[in-house]
């Protein structure tokens, strides 16, 4: 399994370097800490009259650490189903999410969080940080097993740019919600991942076909994952709408979606997979589509009653999109979707930017009362919000679509040690991997009688 | 593995989209925004002169949020120690507590929860579901591994509504204390788990015995459902009690009585267990027990000293059951409890119910000072509020028997597709499994000299 | 794998109950509920003025909860990377946890917590006592694999109490500044631990070389605790320092620090490793010393650039200690560092504390304001400061190097059942394993021609 094209030994070095260099000289110049972070500035606020228990931090930073489990546990361990591929499931999701999240700093402070010349860091861009993280992550989802870690590294760098632009034209551009992300970060990241996926189409992927499954015990360390993002998805839509109801609202709606969700998952996959059995992968990935297709109407009063049934059309989507559409995706539009994240991201992140466009477009003061004004940005009414929605989709799917094809035929270049389509899927082209199992049998037959007679002397 | 009696594809199906419809209909109907999750109605108080950052939101969510974790990782995935039944373990714990948070909320609404007809939620109600919640995934415990997911959606419909029903007799008519929920959650859950699997006793059991023990890996599995349950309880105790002390008192109190209960386990595990070694089975469960135990007189001013008293008893009990009650209850009352419910919830809950009841009954102004009266509801003297504590489990455990006793012949109906006894705990029934690890080990020999010639080529 | 000198039967009882007895006899006499935990004194507080949200509860069980996690999970399944420990990883992880937060909450509370000769406790003195155990745990690693129950506890007994006194001399006495414990706590628990392994020395350990690696899930399992430290790590470094922007300020710090230390040790790995291969050992241990490093200087005015630049040194110290001065350290030294705990907590300890002196003694008026003069307890200037710092870093190595040696000599009396050479890093010599992964293939080959017909009849 050694070959110089695949030998990270100089490549993967130079980029993990070279980048966090780079990073680590544009922290110096350019970032400062906000108001909240700084000593002297909060203390002036405490000399104002304020209270340390006003600080962001207490209620901000029990969902960013919700969040943030579900960016390293969540999406690293959900990726472990392929039975060969757990360390670099694992832990290329650690690399690039632990990259990522400094450049998305940098990206999204440049794009708008700029004050004075300096980005404010705090709680807020830590969350921020972490949402444009997922979205590569749920990328390198559609080209998992397939690619070397310095791909995946020169994708964040474009995607993360890209996601920033993106975000800021669809919140402050466009004046959109998207607190979420059903739009900013799912779609983004799934047409993003998926146009990826097509330019980089390998014909002869089938040879390592043996390994694209799963194993029992890879199959349990995935559900770890599944679990922990159906878990704490309320936190994450809720992390960064605005304190009170909202951010109360929201993590209720997200959890009413999910437990629907998952309701018609099961049911369908026991329709749909073979033989009247469930399928892991439905229950896996599936049952979280209702958090993503609430991710943006879940700060907006679409009630535990319009929550459920986003989550249950959200669920019976995903299921049905794994059984019949994937095939078609790989078979006749030449996308191999590993970890099938149309159905997961694309699809209900299409979903639920049309819900969070409804829902927008149907507020109304009778509803709402005072709540009403801040949703509606910039005294916009309501019908002309469900517009702004709608075209932020468009956007988004734009500038996803053609980012990922312009980010695909950069990493098709061979400079990058790619797996050759024979080895994909399998850790041991850039893991050194422990002693096989077999040899682990003959290791715990530790009973010899020359061993016994040695204890018991 | 197929058969036409076992396959889920329309029965799940039909469990699950009817349930999910009667469901979204009902919430549709009577279920609206608190106070607190109300866009109107929270910015009215917002008008009022309150802060955003009064809202309860922020001072249950963090609790909501590690009860969530005990619910899905915990019971989920303590219960894969099963060699074979790990799909199923996490699996069915993920569909009936997605399916029983959602009827919980109703059926807790329509008992004690209706305002102006309608059931009020917010973060109160949704840990009060998953608390619901719990209590039927305790009665999983007792017959995992023989039972259908149409059955496990079935026994959920009546578990929760009869907690419900309890719930509302202890803690409303009776005003009795039961914030952690030793009784209502605990005991009821195991004992209605216990009828329901005596009622289901299976003669022929034993040909499945050889599945019905762990393995290596399926034991590290379980200890991460163990644990998270351990470090948890603290929030799970004082998920609802009172602000301020209260909430602090309770989950120091049971952060303590735990630590006293596991040094108590490992201790009494190394007494009984085979040629003085440690059995995971103890460890998993009985290092618990200290939670259960002071579910009820936690929030009470029970010291540390006390507590620790409490969670040390509680793991003697509960080891020795593991070693000699659970025999004597499978041969002798023909009682089937696979995971031991009996002495991880059973025991341990009327342990706690006891402590709980004598603890109120102490209860001085000179020790509680102004906090004595929150306590005594309706200004009932501290030993009639022992007595009424008393009475609470007495009732619970009618209710918990009777209804487990109805509930296991309506489950003994051959229509919900339960397994043969030849082939109880085994996720093969039910799911479709992945390649064989047997087949696995030839993939992981990847080194062919085929292969490598192709790579130095 | 029986040996009476091993056997626990009678050992480890006695070493649990009695342990647990005097701890009971001593939380009886001498430890009460604080002003926040205590009902009489909370509600003369709300007599006065106090709102329940004003409760500490609030501002530190959140992160009370993610050391706690780090604690038992992290430092749990971290050290199960060993193919055939796993129970014993977590599993005595759990006994030595559960019995240090009880003994530190004692020794913490008679060195720096006595208020009218009584003991005060409440979440802060929690989290103090799960700091502690983490000290520990790091000892643990050290030893780990060639050390009984009944030893590990005896060394518990010795180091926590050490860990008091060294915490009173250097927060107290000299009055520094180590909130996320570089000093105290991994400079404290390493070289404590290896100067424990140093006196416990095995020439003859090579005859369990073959059981002393991972194997492919075994690394997975640990992967979950490398990801739980590394997320949780703000936490801990921000757990105790004060509220407002020093608790902001310190999580956000650790954040960059670890995300850097991620480039630097996923670069240096591929560098240093075998054949340009990424080696798990590296990634499970040397991506968290970025945590370590800003243990000190995290709640200070360090930046975001500052920390990035600690993490990114941190994590390439550690990978260099890893291929480069283990081997010495085993070879020359004689101590048998199973994890790695020189790498991951030792230099990076050390480190921690030079960056702690240096950025107390650059401290300004100008950049601090007037948090300047909380930072300087005893209105010292800074330089002065940065002395104390840096005497407080000598002070941790003598206590923990001379306490590790004497602790060693105590653990090698004959008398703890202490594993043979020959059977180290094994579990089955403390637990009772279940049947062997051969014989579940049998078992798992459950589609018999038998078991069909009689399903398909």
């Amino acid at each position: 399994m050694t070959n110089s094209a695949t030998n990270l030994r100089l490549k993967l070095p130079i980029a993990c370097i070279i980048l966090e260099v780079i990073i680590i000289i544009l922290f110096g110049t350019l970032v400062q800490y906000d108001d909240e972070t700084d000593a002297k500035l909060w203390h002036k606020e405490i000399a104002n009259g304020s209270s340390n228990y006003d600080n962001d931090f207490y209620y901000r930073y029990p969902s960013f650490q919700d969040v943030h489990v579900m960016i390293f546990i969540g999406f690293g361990f959900l990726m472990t189903f392929l039975q060969r591929y757990g360390f670099s499931s694992v832990g290329f999701n650690f690399l690039i999410a632990a990259f990522a999240l400094q450049w998305a700093t940098l990206m999204q402070g440049f794009v708008h969080g700029m004050h004075g010349g300096k980005i404010h860091v705090g709680i807020e861009s830590m969350i921020n940080a972490d949402f444009c993280t997922g979205s590569v992550l749920i990328s390198f989802g559609a080209v998992l097993g397939k690619t070397s870690p310095v791909q995946l590294l020169v994708m964040s760098v474009i995607e993360v740019t890209l996601f920033a632009v993106n975000e800021f034209i669809v919140l402050s551009v466009l004046g959109a919600k998207d607190a979420g992300g059903s739009m900013t970060i799912h779609t983004f990241g799934a047409y993003f991942g998926l146009m990826v996926a097509r330019v980089l189409y390998r014909p002869n992927l089938d040879k390592s076909k043996h390994k694209n499954c799963s194993v029992y015990h890879s199959d349990l360390f995935a559900m770890i994952g599944t679990i922990y993002l159906w878990m704490f998805w309320p936190s994450f839509n809720s992390a960064v709408t605005a304190h009170g109801d909202d951010q109360h609202r929201t993590a209720m709606n997200t959890y009413y979606s999910l437990a629907a969700c998952t309701l018609a998952t099961y049911g369908l996959s026991a329709v749909v997979a073979h033989d009247g059995k469930l399928d892991m992968v439905h229950i896996q990935n599936a049952a979280l589509a209702g958090g993503v297709a609430v991710g943006t109407a879940g700060e907006m009063m679409l009630t535990p009653f319009g929550s459920m049934i986003v989550g249950f059309l959200a669920g019976t989507v995903s299921v049905l999109g794994f059984k019949f559409l994937s095939p078609i995706l790989e078979q006749k539009l030449k996308i191999q979707d590993t970890c099938g994240v149309h159905n997961l991201h694309g699809m209900p992140g299409v979903l639920g930017a049309i819900v969070g466009a409804v829902t927008a477009a149907l507020a109304t003061k009778d509803v709402y009362g005072d709540g009403l004004l801040p949703l509606l940005r910039n005294r916009q009414t309501p019908s002309k919000c469900g517009v702004r929605q709608a075209i932020s989709l468009a956007v988004t799917l734009g500038i996803a679509l053609l980012g990922g094809l312009i980010t695909g035929f950069i990493l098709k270049l061979p400079i990058y040690g790619a797996p050759p389509d024979t080895i994909c899927f399998e850790d041991g082209i850039y893991w050194e991997l422990p002693g096989e199992e077999g040899s682990q049998e003959e290791l715990t037959a530790v009973r010899t009688p020359d061993e016994t007679e040695k204890l018991n002397a």
